[in-house]
């Protein structure tokens, strides 16, 4: 099994990254700089036409959408228990948040950030206004599983939903509400960045930011 | 296995009741006239918090995303044969489809008719615009996809990924540019329309609309 990731600091090839070095998996790493365009490079295209990060390279062939990307992981190494097992009682609701995270949350962040240039910059004012509506719902979701007594979205034990969810947690941190707002959420934020593999993968990215001691 | 599904006509439980009919499994459907409003009435929302369609009730467990039921129903029924089993060639390019639709089409045909409710009415404008040139991107995939050759999203057979793509490309159908207006893409859609489990579950939906015949 060969593996080469494509990723960009704290985007959302992180969860892909952190996923890979939380299970011990060898890998190659590949920085593709967004803030320099490398995502639109011929090159880099070839490799995913959408000129988007994360790409996986899975045994010679591109593979892309984060979210599919840690499914198929799982499925790949299912010692690494980062998702429940096909039949399992919380399968389905790893599977729920899993499709729920991808298409709630990751799609309104992609609003916040990219209204401007995926559209008519004159409208991005108002497509914002509902990505963060819809932002700060997801966390008032997210907030109320913590409250109820869950350490973890899926079952009691950390999956790829919590690997999701903290990234695109970690993507609001500027704005006008961030998810430590929530107090519940904080306290999920908190327990999920003490992980060894999290430290790591935020070191590895060079980040700075949205560490638990930082 | 018991199941028991929440649909509204040709909304997002579509997929998920049309694969019912396809795999031949018993199951009873129960109607939520969307338009009545009865997707906020006190007994839905305990089963569905969030008030939408489909919920499939799980052996007694209520269960939501139709992405998600998709996948979940397809391991349940691996006889069935609507996904690339795991370890497949097929399998990852089934879970990118998967995503693909959910967290790009969906959520832009979410917009596109939901834009007023979900958000500010002031705003709707600028949001239905980014939507529809979204959806107008996914359709040319889709169609180009087809155009190399391919009879189905996934692998050379059948899958869920078809089933949700289906319906949701059935949605484009009074869009400025529905999804027919692609010349491969509406040999697609013909194809998938002649299958006699699409005849079926349009006839229990009493779906007029969007059929070979009309
Ligand atoms: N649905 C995709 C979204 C990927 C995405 O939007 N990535 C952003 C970074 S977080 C990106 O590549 N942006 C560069 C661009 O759009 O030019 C996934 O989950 O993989
Ligand atoms: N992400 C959900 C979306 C479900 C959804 O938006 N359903 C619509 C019908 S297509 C609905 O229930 N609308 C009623 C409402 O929002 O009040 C899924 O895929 O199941």
């Amino acid at each position: 099994m060969s593996y080469v990731l494509y990723y960009s600091p704290g985007a959302a090839s992180m969860p892909v990254h952190w996923m890979l070095l939380e299970m011990g998996v060898p890998f190659d790493a590949r920085l593709v700089d967004i803030d320099a365009g490398q995502q639109r490079d011929p090159e880099y295209l070839r490799l995913n036409p959408a000129g988007r990060v994360p790409t996986l390279v899975v045994d010679g062939v591109a593979r892309h959408e984060s979210a599919a990307l840690l499914m198929l992981l799982a499925e790949r190494h299912p010692e690494a228990g980062l998702a429940p097992a096909p039949g399992s009682a919380a399968r389905a609701g790893w599977l729920e948040w899993m499709v729920y995270l991808a298409n709630t949350l990751l799609p309104a962040m992609r609003d916040w950030f990219y209204a401007a240039s995926d559209g008519d910059p004159a409208g991005a004012e108002a497509v914002r206004t509902l990505a963060r509506r819809r932002i700060e719902e997801a966390c008032a979701r997210l907030d109320a599983h913590c409250a109820a007594g869950h350490d973890y979205l899926a079952g009691d034990r950390l999956s790829t939903a919590d690997l999701l969810a903290l990234v695109l947690l970690r993507w609001t941190r500027n704005m006008p509400r961030p998810a430590t707002d929530w107090p519940h959420l904080t306290g999920y934020i908190q327990r999920l960045r003490a992980l060894p593999s999290f430290i790591e993968v935020s070191a590895r990215e060079q980040l700075t930011e949205w560490r638990n001691d930082a």
